[in-house]
């Protein structure tokens, strides 16, 4: 009985702490799957970011390689400064305000303007990783807004 | 005899022009291998460009995806903004003047600070690519100096 409880107890501390398990890229992200979940609240579903150059005086460069599990998107968002995102690999999406939505590819390069209302993630059944280049640092502020909801994605 | 005029004529033709037949790169360049030869005088051996963001005044952002064919490296040169590369695939090599070479594979980032005069290219037996983001934009100029000699590459 003793050993019962030890199970149990060990079984539901993922879900009471809210753990997940990590998954492997299916796709190869080439500078590698790094971190996950590192925007927290402002993505839905599974994502990991290896960071390639930190922001600093010397270059005034933010660079990342962003992952996203079959799914999995960013919130609403804007940059003041504007961002550009060049596709690694899998099948993503990526939507501004009002506009239509646009399928992306291995090789594909996005370039998102200031202060455009945007979105992107993986498409429902691909994973996808992009590089996020933030331009026009030091003077880029990122605003987080809604989810997108599945009518939006769908 | 006629004939035989023609034949030389055509065979010789590549030569006198200077043109080179464009090859195929073994190494995956996610971002495709682009142009030949983009840089001219200031790289020995075969090079190719991608372009994936002409630098404007809306992202000040010059982002290439640049292709060396085995052997092939630019002249030692600097930039007064800096460099960041991202490594794509192949095997390459990186070196600072005074410095040691640095062997280079998929997912290395090379950051270059403004000034420090430095080459980049394959190694002998390898095709390489990386990704060149230019920093600091639009304050950054290229300063072009002498080829890296055969003592130094090796």
């Amino acid at each position: 009985m003793k050993k019962f409880f030890i199970f149990m107890f060990l079984t539901i501390i993922p879900y009471v702490s809210g753990a997940q398990e990590m998954k492997q890229s299916e796709i190869d992200t080439v500078f590698g799957q790094g971190e996950e979940n590192p925007y927290g609240e402002f993505f839905s579903g599974q994502t990991y970011l290896k960071r390639l150059s930190e922001n600093d005086n010397i270059w005034n460069s933010s660079l990342a390689n962003v992952t996203f599990e079959p799914g999995a998107r960013t919130n609403w968002h804007k940059h003041s400064g504007g961002q550009i995102l060049l596709v690694i690999g899998g099948e993503g999406r990526y939507q501004e305000r009002g506009g239509k939505i646009r399928v992306l590819h291995k090789g594909d390069v996005v370039r998102i303007a200031p202060d455009i209302e945007h979105w992107h993630g993986a498409s429902p059944n691909s994973w996808f990783t992009h590089i996020s280049v933030e331009t026009n640092l030091p003077n880029n502020t990122s605003t987080w807004l809604e989810p997108v909801n599945e009518q939006e994605y769908k």
